[in-house]
């Protein structure tokens, strides 16, 4: 191919620092080196996460070295590839991988974890194996964040940072699958393991609740309360299976009292897609003393969530989940073909489209939430949303279409 | 027999107000009512609990109501039975369960659970099914201490409160099983289900973490790391099962950092039988990140813990246990045959009987810990060690002999 060996100068939007709108640029992208891949990223989800780093540094997030190239929720076709990478050619359809799988490190060979110890530290400080990126502009080094860095058209990743998908899925849709939508789906079925006939309540009705939500309904659980202040998400969260809602601000008493005294007891299980600390001890406190088992979805760095040592000795357990407990690049193809044979909704999620020259528009559309029709939609990752805010579903960022389009079956 | 129906008048330990020394009344204590059993204490541990209900009220534990006969680490003789008791005889050798099994509510016909709603917040509350209790003190009725009251020479309990024991049992031994020895060895096995070859911390080092660290021996732990800021605790440990011993006090680095290091990441489970909330965080975050589960074995009611959400969320579990996950009636005759069968050590634990009359010397000892002679040596149950204190095995009372005895092989 044309490009391969040779630097490609693409477009790409770079955070050159915290709490600016990001910057549209032309980025020299460096071919990949040994064992890496150099993916031509067709699209992108838009994650709280990626606005957070941005604009919550040193609040909820710790801070990350700009400038900075934001986006790991993406999906694209291999352009090249470096030395000693076999399981990869040019044209294969990929996801890049925030959470690699070596298969050779001790977590990758346990059965009890999805992590991977294989440039840990190296992608936590946005560089790759070598202690360097692979993107430059303006003739500075810029850092890919948690070694991806999708908002830009070229991504270099390393070989176990990516997994081939199926020829046929649709990457506008399957890129929701780096993040979000594998994170609350598997943190049903992966890290709480829902068991049928369950009582299951989920907090905050994002993305990542959402797909938490859909995973409870494939676990078969008997009852999926979703719990959410904003009352709009009822009708898009009885599409992903909730059978019963709460908005907290309709009642007087806490929400955990609401929920122990509607399920005589508690829900067998409860999930925080918030990321806020405060919920995270509710969702704890509303689960069934005697074996409730409440998982920690929402990401948030800095804050410490506190509980009544009580409220676990009785039989409660606290878990939390990473990239939803998925080994992921055994995880992610497995997921797409789920969605292909209609098992796991990805449609659904999506609302807007917008192109890369759009990123600052999308990063407000996620935040501001404003008007019903604007209900923004970002793809939550396990960042997921903040419960003070409207929250959000998922805006992909396609560069192949310049024209803005609603791709949701209907306005929400 | 002659007692029966009849009110018996014995002698009792009789905590009439908080914070003061326990007084040696003569009581009354009623026939059992129906569904009830009268029991002839033999003997009794002396638990941190019951010390920290008379002393720490409103500290670290929550009020109860006085006066009060504490005590619930017991076991005796079934004296007389009420209508309606089918399972019990006269003779027959029982330890009374402050955690009943009343096989029909909705958490004993779980396996999810070993708690049990029958008589729960009665006996929470000192009294029986009836809203009473079965001793009168110089015309005041003197409430049951979680329904239980072993301070007692007889005591009246529900008859799903008591479990029937091998006949052959040593009474002043097998009491441990009431509560303390029984706790943190279910902890480990019913709670964390520690697998075979695991690395296991202990935190805490008295009855407690030393039936945990039995657990954790029985449970073929491959490591087991005993942690304790007393370094006398290391013999006695060895004698459980510890590999290697840490106290925190050798070290500027936090203990968690310690353990991190000599385990090359952490141990695979933590059990925090202290009831500090500082170390049910370190306990937390000394395990392993991807998959450590930390058990909190150690009580205390009024004090929150805090814990940074990342510590849960790269694959974290945490757990609390209460009498060590076993359904109470069909799990501690089992123990008892284990100890019979040599399989639980017992013997171990105990190092100085008292009469009931010198149950306030019991307790100075309990709390003072002074001599290494004197050592004293309480039966923790899930209260468990105060971490700053000298933390103590068990001290059993014998209401039989009235000459102090050392029951200890040797001196500890």
């Amino acid at each position: 191919m044309g490009t391969d060996n040779q630097v490609i100068r693409c477009k790409a939007a770079v955070a050159w620092e915290v709490g600016k709108p990001l910057s549209i640029e032309e980025v020299e992208v460096a071919p990949p080196k040994a064992h890496e891949v150099r993916i031509k990223v067709e699209a992108s989800g838009v994650c709280h996460t990626d606005w957070a780093y941005l604009y919550e540094c040193g609040k909820g997030m710790a801070p990350r070295t700009f400038p900075l190239i934001l986006g790991h929720e993406g999906a694209g076709v291999v352009e090249s590839i470096g030395p000693g990478v076999l399981g990869f050619s040019p044209g294969d359809k990929v996801i890049p991988l925030f959470l690699p799988q070596c298969k050779q490190c001790e977590c990758c060979l346990s059965s009890k974890s999805n992590l991977c110890s294989e440039n840990w530290e190296n992608t936590q400080q946005g560089v790759l194996a070598d202690g360097t990126s692979r993107i430059t502009c303006r003739g500075q080094q810029v850092y890919q964040f948690i070694g991806v860095s999708t908002f830009s058209e070229y991504t270099v990743v390393p070989e176990h940072n990516i997994t081939k998908i199926h020829p046929d899925a649709p990457l506008d849709r399957v890129c929701l699958l780096g993040c979000g939508v594998a994170t609350g789906y598997g943190a049903v079925l992966n890290t709480g393991k829902v068991e049928a006939g369950s009582v299951c309540a989920v907090f905050g009705l994002g993305a990542v609740g959402l797909a938490a939500v859909m995973g409870c309904r494939n676990a078969g659980a008997s009852r999926i309360i979703g719990v959410d202040i904003n009352p709009d998400k009822l009708e898009i969260a009885k599409k992903f299976g909730v059978t019963e809602f709460i908005n907290p601000k309709d009642h007087s008493k806490p929400i955990q009292e609401v929920l122990r005294e509607r399920t005589g007891g508690g829900p067998d299980y409860s999930f925080e897609c918030v990321g806020n600390v405060a919920v995270m001890r509710a969702a704890l406190e509303s689960c069934k003393p005697a074996w409730g088992t409440c998982v920690i979805v929402g990401w948030t760095e800095l804050e410490d969530m506190s509980l009544a040592p009580i409220d676990l000795l009785l039989g409660r357990t606290l878990k939390g989940t990473y990239f939803g407990g998925w080994k992921s690049v055994d995880g992610v193809p497995r997921l797409v073909e789920d969605y292909l044979s209609g098992r796991l909704l990805l449609d659904e999620f999506v609302t807007h489209t917008l192109p890369l020259d759009q990123i600052n528009q999308a990063f407000e559309l996620l935040i501001s939430g404003k008007s019903s029709k604007m209900k923004i939609h970002s793809v939550m990752n396990y960042s997921c949303l903040r419960w003070s805010r409207s929250q959000s579903q998922a805006q992909v960022l396609r560069w192949t279409g310049q024209q803005q389009q609603d791709f949701s079956p209907q306005s929400l």
